[in-house]
């Protein structure tokens, strides 16, 4: 072997190691932040009779002109997703998915440009089996065509679900598809569902390979409008930890599904407890709301940028459960400048709050003596000794951050 | 037999006639409005730790001063009501029920002149077994002692709770209570929660009997501060409709538990939601909430004029389901000025509004024609024809009232 065959060797031994480990698209570094419009939308396709709500691209440039001018861009929201329903039934004539003439008149490519005319990125969805789960043209036929179509488009996000598909060679195909998109050059997001089809069908899923060939990836039910939805959510991550926290970090998250904040279904201390406990999960934040009708109580919940750090701290740890006092769990996260994301979360639905007390060894801190700042009140509580004591509401949180004094 | 004895003999009969028949107090002539202490503060007596939250007179009187100051009193709130925990675990030398002496210094009988300068009444609690369901000396022994006792006190009302009791002579023996209560010749509201114990062991009430010899009575779960209990609660009284809206009426009314809304666990939206269907139903608005950190929104909700206008008609109508169209049900309740109010109740909890329409026959309009007034929005939404078609928001309401027109 000559040495000019030798470094070739590397070459393409390094190549294929590295696209078969890892989906290097070199974004979503920390959890991925936007909008996306299945909870709150559906698949409602009735622009006719209800114009303001239906799946089209005047709800999808509303959308973007209010993340861009009602301060979402500025605290960190940037994807504009489109979910299922956008497609036309029909592939053009050379076997193209297009949208739907009538809702997209301009067009994907033209949504693309508007919405990065705003600064803000846009994602669409597909399915990975022959048709979407609303009965639209599903990929799997063509999956190349068209990853390929919609980078093209400009799209900067992709949630590939996995409706009408063989489910057992999900993990291998969603590799396929992370390689198309590899190959594309841009850099788009991958939100992969096979994870959730795979938990659906009681199969065990290897987290790590989900993290090495997907941005983000869905791992249990829909979210739905509903305190009781959230809660199942949370119950399932507790459980799940050990599985999941390893799989979680820079470039790969488990994702709990959307947050349903300023929606009809949760209180505003409900409302906070979603903010708190995604962004201690380091989850992706893609809210799915009405961004037109949405309340200043929840603007100021998803806006709250001690919150949001929590979310986007570079180390990307998952916060895990550190306590259970009663029905409050303790959520602690790691964050890089060696303080402590603490999310006390009460589960009760009875009578007044409960006093819960964590010494900071409890919470993972790696001093005696810390200063604790409220997030959701960003009020600084004090300097602590060993421990910290707060009474949490029922179906409320407490979030505070620790750092060593 | 002579003729006095024959006129005395037809007194005895007709007073004996009139005595098992009704609880004939004159008062809940409407459905009573006032505060509960149970569901927001339960058993707790820690005053030393939690001195704002325990079981004690300075709990009420706070309690009382804001609703006879912060609009409830002019809304028709009246009832300041003690629950369980508020005895001492031993009775006095003469073998009466007395306060805790640690948390009501002053005893009942000075609270009820507190709550009755304020232009209040006030109720309390007892049980009708060995012990109430906290462990407190129970009525069961010496029942007569017991009511005379708080008619001595000028308590105005009192729930009489089925802890520690043989369920089976229920009924015969809580209308030996409604008769002690009748002899002291003070007018006390009687609640009833006989109905509950013998729904939950699978008995079949008669709630004809129940309305005769109780004001309210409780004929189901406790509630807790959850969608999930207000969707239980409403879920059941739909299904049993048959039964209980028999029932209710003037001086006799299904209780459905207390008002949560001002806790933690309900949106706006379905803060709005219970209001509106425990109003339509007639049923007792018994609040348990913190009314000294009550949000505006929740008492906008709570001191809705419009809103308790229905909640307080003088026909006592309870509302019926008179239409289910997908996730939303329709109740609709006959009013005294010959109108109708009407609740469209969307259970749902996904995406957006569903719209629904109902004929104003289905409602049991008289008129084809008809005004219709937005209840919570307390806005005239202008004259229909024949029917009226709105969106209903997930776990949300539209509250109207139709008026022949």
């Amino acid at each position: 072997m000559s040495v000019f065959k030798f470094a070739l060797a590397v070459l393409l031994v390094s190549s294929l190691w590295h696209s078969s480990l890892s989906l290097d698209n070199g974004v979503a570094l920390t959890p991925p932040m936007g909008w996306l419009a299945w909870e709150r939308y559906a698949c409602n396709t009735n622009c006719k009779d209800d114009p303001d709500n239906c799946i089209g691209e005047k709800l999808f440039m509303r959308m973007a002109d209010h993340i861009a001018s009602d301060g979402f861009k500025d605290a960190g929201y940037q994807y504009i997703n489109i979910d299922d329903c956008w497609a036309s039934k029909e592939r053009d004539s050379q076997g193209r998915l297009q949208a739907d003439p009538d809702r997209f008149p301009s067009g994907i490519a033209a949504l693309a440009n508007y919405v990065h005319s705003k600064g803000l990125k846009l994602g669409i969805y597909a399915d990975y089996g022959t048709h979407t789960c609303g009965g639209y043209p599903g990929s799997g036929p063509s999956m190349k065509l068209d990853i390929d179509t919609f980078a093209s488009w400009g799209i900067d996000m992709l949630k590939m679900d996995g409706c009408n598909a063989n489910i057992d060679g999900m993990p291998q195909g969603y590799k396929q598809v992370s390689d198309y998109l590899n190959a594309t050059g841009r850099h788009i997001v991958f939100s992969c569902s096979w994870p959730a089809y795979w938990v659906g069908s009681g199969k065990t899923v290897n987290y790590t390979y989900a993290g090495e060939t997907c941005n983000l990836w869905r791992n249990y039910h829909d979210i739905s409008d509903s305190w009781d939805s959230v809660t199942s959510i949370i119950d399932y991550y507790a459980k799940e930890e050990d599985d999941l926290i390893p799989a979680a970090g820079p470039g790969h998250w488990n994702d709990p599904d959307m947050l349903i904040v300023g929606d009809f279904g949760l209180s505003v201390d409900e409302q906070q407890a979603q903010m708190a406990i995604w962004s201690i999960l380091s989850a992706p934040l893609l809210m799915s709301n009405d961004l037109s009708t949405i309340s200043d109580e929840s603007k100021a919940i998803l806006q709250n940028s001690d919150v949001i750090s929590v979310s986007q701290d570079k180390l990307g740890h998952q916060g895990k459960v550190v306590a259970t006092v009663g029905k409050v769990r303790v959520f602690s996260k790691l964050l890089s400048d060696n303080s402590m994301a603490v999310v006390f979360f009460n589960s009760g639905s009875f009578a007044g709050p409960q006093n819960v007390t964590v010494t900071f060894q409890t919470v993972g801190l790696s001093s005696s003596k810390a200063t604790v700042k409220d997030l959701f009140q960003q009020k600084d509580l004090g300097t602590f000794q060993g421990s910290f004591t707060t009474p949490v509401d029922p179906s409320s949180v407490v979030m505070v951050k620790m750092t060593p004094a």
